[in-house]
This record gives C-alpha cells, sequence and structure tokens, in this order.
C-alpha cells in the first residue's frame, strides 16, 4: 500500500525543509503551494494556464463534488484528473471542514455527520468510510481522512472533536482500498498545545504518508497558529510531508516553512483576484484603486507571469472598472504565479542554506508595505 | 494616403470572394470574421487564447472605449494594439451605431450626435471629426466613416439618414491625418433597393480602400438583408474589401459570402457562450441541457480548438451549472474558432470552385438540425 508515495528529503535548514514527494502523476517539489479547484476548476483558469503559472499540485473540495456533479459522474469520467484535465498531482479534501462551515444544520455523532446541502437543502451524511469512498471516486493522488473541526478556542470541544478525529481516521484506514492515493491524518487540538502534542503522537504513529494540520486558519491569533505549528513540528515524522490545511498569504506561507510545513492550500490568490487585489514584492494593491489608471507598469515588474509579461497595470485597472471577466483571469494567473514563485525561491534558499535571511528579509519588506498601500 | 492597405482578389465564384487584404498589423485572409473586444477584450478570453483561435481581425467599439476608459488614455499607452495587447490586425466602427442604439435621448442634427453615456447619463457629443480623432487615438487599421444608422423599414427616414451619412463620410475624409489606417465608408439605406443602389454607388465613388454595409441585422428579415446585399454587390468596387457590419451566425456569413461579402464581425460567438450555447456543425446546443450531463464527447466532434481537444461537454455542463466562469472562457474559445474556422472553409473551397457545393451542404446540415435541437 502506497508505495507510490516516496518523500526524499534534500535540505533543511532549521524547521525548514526541502524536498520531493513522488505522486502517480508526478513528483512535486517541496514545500509547495496548492491552488484550489473548489468545484474542479481553479475559478477562471484553463488548465493549460494553470500549469504556466508553474503549479504542480491542486486541491478539489470533495463536499463541492459529492454534491454537484455527483461523485459517481466524476468516476464515470474516469476521475478528476480525466474530467477537469489536471494531469498533475491532485489533492482531494475529506469535506470535513466544508460539512462543519458551509451546509445548513448538522448533527454529529460517533458514526458520522448529517448535513444540508448549501446548494438545496437536501439532507446528506458523511462518515468516514463514505468520506473514503467518495474521494476514491473522485481519484485524486493525496487523500484526507475525515475528521471534526471544532472552533479553536474551546477546549471541552477540541478534545472531544480530537477524539473524535482519531477514532475516524483509524476508520477512514480500514476503509481505503486503492494503493495509488496516499491518505494523510489530520491533527486537531484547536490552539491547546497539549492538545496538539497529543494528537500529533496519534497522528505520527498511524504510519500514514503524510500528516496534515487542520483547524488553524480559523479565527486564531498569527501567534497561536505559529505556537500550535511549532508544538507539533518536532513530533510529526521527519521523513513524511507536512500539510497546512486552507493557509497561502505569502507570510504565512513563509512563516509555515519556517515551523516545518511543506504543503500548503487556500483560495486566497484566486478569491483576491476576483475583488481585484493583487499579490506584489511589496505587499498587496488593489487594481481598482484611481492611481492605477495610467500606470504603465506591469502588477510587479520582478514577476515572470503572462499578465505580468504582457499587460500594464492601466489595462487591468481598464478591465476591472469596466467589470470585464478577463480582470480576474489575468489577476489570478498573477497571484498564483506569485505564490509558485514565492515558494519556489523559499526551496531555493533552503537547498542554498539561506532560508532564514530570505525568510527576514521577505517578511520585513512584504508586510511593512502592505500596511503603507491598503 | 493609404498605401499600407492593398487588397488581392485570388479567387471567385459567382459573387463569392477569396482575397488577401494587407493592413500595417499583417495581412487579413478574406473572407474573414473578427470577434468582438468591446471594450477592449474579446469577453472572457486572453490575447493569446484569441490568437490560438485563428482569429485574425479583432474589432474594437469606439463608443465605449471613448467613454471608459478615454481614447486619451488609450493613446497614453500606444493605442489600442499595445493597450490590450492585440498584435494583429484592428478594426474600429465610429461609435455611429451605439450612440443611437445603447444610449440615452439623443439629438441629431447636421453637424453631429448628442447623446447620454450609458454608463453615468453624463452628456457627450460626435461629429464626423471627433469620431475620426478618437478612432485615431485608438489607433486600428481599419476606422470607419460616422454614419446614422435609421430603423430599417422607415423611408422617409432613410432617405434623411442616407444623405446625413453621404455628407458625414466627406468631412471624415477630411478630417482624417493618419495615413496608416484605412478609412472605409459606409453603405446606408435600410431595405429601400433604390436607396441602397444609390448610397452604392455614392460610397464607391469616395475612392476609399473599403467599403462597409451599415444599417443590416438591426430587425430586417433575412430575405431583406439578402435582397439589400444583391443590390449592392455588383456596384460596390470588385477591387476593394466590403464589410458587413455586425453580422455573424454560422448561417449569415456564408450567406453573406455568397453576395459578396468579405469582412464580418458580431458578438454573437461570445455572447452565446455566456448564455451556455455552442455552435456544432449540426446546429447550436445549449449546454445547461441535462442530456450533456455524462456525455463524454467534446462540443463538436470536428472541431480543432483547445476546448474541443481538452473538454467532454459533461466537464462543460459541470461548470454552466456550477455557474463557474471557465464555462464562458472555454465556450468562447470554442465559438470564436468555430467561426474562424468556418470562414477558412469557406475560403478553401472558394479557391477549390466548390463554394456553391459548400453553402448548400452547409446551410442543409446548419439550419435544419438547428431548428430540431432548439
Amino acid at each position: 500500500m502506497d508505495s507510490h508515495f516516496t518523500f526524499e528529503l534534500l535540505a533543511e535548514q532549521g524547521s525548514a525543509r526541502a524536498g520531493m514527494f513522488y505522486t502517480p502523476h508526478g513528483p512535486i517539489q517541496t514545500p509547495v503551494f496548492a491552488p484550489v479547484g473548489t468545484q474542479a476548476t481553479v475559478k477562471s483558469v484553463t488548465p493549460a494556464q494553470l500549469k504556466d503559472t508553474g503549479a504542480s499540485l491542486v486541491l478539489a473540495n470533495t463536499y463541492h463534488l459529492y454534491l454537484r456533479p455527483g461523485a459517481d459522474l466524476v468516476a464515470e469520467f474516469g476521475g478528476l484528473h480525466e474530467f477537469m484535465r489536471w494531469s498533475g498531482p491532485m489533492l482531494t479534501d475529506s469535506g470535513g471542514f466544508q460539512v462543519f462551515s458551509l451546509s445548513g444544520t448538522n448533527k454529529i455523532d460517533d458514526e458520522g455527520v448529517t448535513f444540508k446541502s448549501h446548494i438545496d437543502g437536501s439532507l446528506h451524511r458523511f462518515t468516514p468510510e463514505s468520506s473514503i469512498a467518495v474521494q476514491e471516486q473522485l481519484g485524486a493522488d493525496i487523500i484526507m481522512a475525515f475528521d471534526e473541526c471544532a472552533v479553536p478556542d474551546d477546549r471541552a470541544y477540541n478534545l472531544k472533536a480530537m477524539n473524535r478525529t482519531h477514532e475516524w481516521v483509524q476508520r477512514c484506514m480500514k476503509a481505503k482500498t486503492r494503493s495509488d492515493q496516499a491518505l494523510f491524518g489530520i491533527v486537531q487540538g484547536g490552539v491547546f498545545a497539549d492538545l496538539r502534542e497529543e494528537s500529533a503522537r496519534f497522528i505520527s504513529g498511524l504510519g500514514l504518508p503524510g500528516s496534515a494540520i487542520g483547524g488553524l486558519s480559523v479565527g486564531e491569533t498569527k501567534e497561536q497558529m505559529h505556537a500550535m505549528l511549532e508544538v507539533v513540528d518536532p513530533i510529526l515524522p521527519r521523513n513524511k510531508p507536512r500539510y497546512l490545511m486552507g493557509v497561502g498569504s505569502p507570510e504565512d506561507l513563509v512563516n509555515g516553512v519556517k515551523r516545518g510545513v511543506d504543503i500548503f492550500d487556500c483560495v486566497l490568490p484566486t478569491r483576491l483576484a476576483r475583488h481585484q487585489a493583487a499579490f506584489t514584492s511589496n505587499g498587496r494593491i488593489n487594481l481598482m484603486n484611481r492611481q492605477f489608471a495610467r500606470d504603465h507598469q506591469p502588477i510587479d515588474e520582478h514577476c515572470t507571469c503572462y499578465a505580468c509579461q504582457s499587460f500594464s497595470r492601466g489595462y487591468l485597472r481598464h478591465l476591472v472598472v469596466a467589470r470585464e471577466m478577463l480582470a480576474a483571469t489575468l489577476i489570478s494567473i498573477h497571484n498564483i504565479h506569485f505564490l509558485v514563485a514565492l515558494m519556489g525561491r523559499i526551496r531555493q534558499s533552503i537547498l542554498a542554506h539561506r532560508f532564514d535571511e530570505f525568510a527576514a528579509s521577505f517578511l520585513e519588506t512584504y508586510t511593512t508595505t502592505t500596511k503603507q498601500e491598503t
């Protein structure tokens, strides 16, 4: 089982790691940022454009695809890779996070979760077994154990949710039948160091090909997130990839790598793009801003993406003001490329043993100017 | 003046013509279909994707760009080609049609037209001179004389509008200063054969590098449109390109070429795409339709566009149902490619002297099935 998945650790600096994770759809250079294709499409970009950004790993959401178009339909088309025409590595989440955050009234018991569709209000039920069955139909390379995600600062709830998550990951392992998918367990525990420690030990003991850190970036402070990463980092297996779920701002990526994370995903680059916001080396800018109307510069003068190689901020602002769809496409291409390229630079700096300097310099330049410009 | 523009007639079959029209931004193989980039973008596709469809000539709208972002701003960016990054031939209309059809209350006099912006209600005025000045700022290869477009079946109004259009084209010729732009005059006259004949003679006598046929596809019947094309065809200069404005359904393209037209433009392929409708060899289909949910075929099995080479109807229907922007992009790419490829096949059939058979066969297959499926 899972013989397709090998993680090669190429360099370490402090807790930061550079590696290579091999999957049936190709290798992933880590650390890596995965753009999110919620409904089997990274919003507003084609797979060809996505590939051109340099993205390797793409995430899709089990909850959304189970509801629409249905996992059986995706399976009929040969799975997600064939359906959406992404030939690189893919990851699906378990649906756990979405049934708690997106759907209507839930009934949670030890067996599973009953939830209402956010589309039509119909009732559905996920169990660890059904989540794995759906993810096997979807066919991503990396699949996630079904977990319960608690609000971060309720200790009693987090203890209960963590224990349930630990029961459920074992049921997921039993339910799993495909050898060409890697199942990752998820560390929970909210903002409580002792719970995170217990959860990290438990998940690490299962011998799974990778570990995920869930329940962060959901309302806690940055300091709390960093503290939790520092608790689990020394416990999680060094020779397996670690995935911090739902995190993807430039500063969070740098801070996550610094604390031992290899894989990140987030809707941020595409969601920001639909709100006209673009990453630059000096921080975030909003292209709706009048100051860009006559600006001949690209979004970021150092960027090699299609949008920056071709278009001025003035043209992009025109598209934004004229409510043209192309604005979202071009800014999405840029934002995804920006994060992918940032991860590439981080990786190079780890390989060259100058990550600390890179991280310090990036965080200094990026956050300061963001504050000035927004 | 206009020495950049040469029209080479390569073959004729009946009134159908295959030619080559040389412009400062490259040659145009005729007959040609030009997709429309109203606001300096062909909606939802990048210039790179547009180029891949095989499109050569792209139209942009003077009325829209004058209002937003402003022709002076476009000029500051080096003109439309630079601004929107389309390196091929471009055409701008005069704004005449839009000030009559899109804007608020108009005051028309012999001098020009006062109109209200559809964006903010502000008052503006176009004259033949200002339309040319704006089009010179925009910098397209082919520019249009400012005309008055009447409702097609009001004879008195059409007579008046035609005469005014004839006055105005002469003022446009005087106002024009750039030698790297070809000014086309516009034949008006509604659905009245004698007016069309008079207008065609007048416009033909001006020695301009090309002629346009305006005021059609605005409510008259197909039979009336064909009759008017048949009236002007023998009058317009054989050795100059003829442009039928705002026409672009597959059947209209075939019927237009048959009656001597070389250049067409229309928002149809991109507008249909945003309403989930796609051209196929057998007629139009709507991808929202449930029958396509489990359809593994591409939109059109004979099509070589990116959308058809990559995606199933089932996936496209999922994107449509899930309201994903990528649906409009992929269907636009297909629809534009379909019309461009159709023009390529028409051109080949004229060069091979088998256009009549091609046209008969196409119209038979296309229209019959369209009626059955919609």
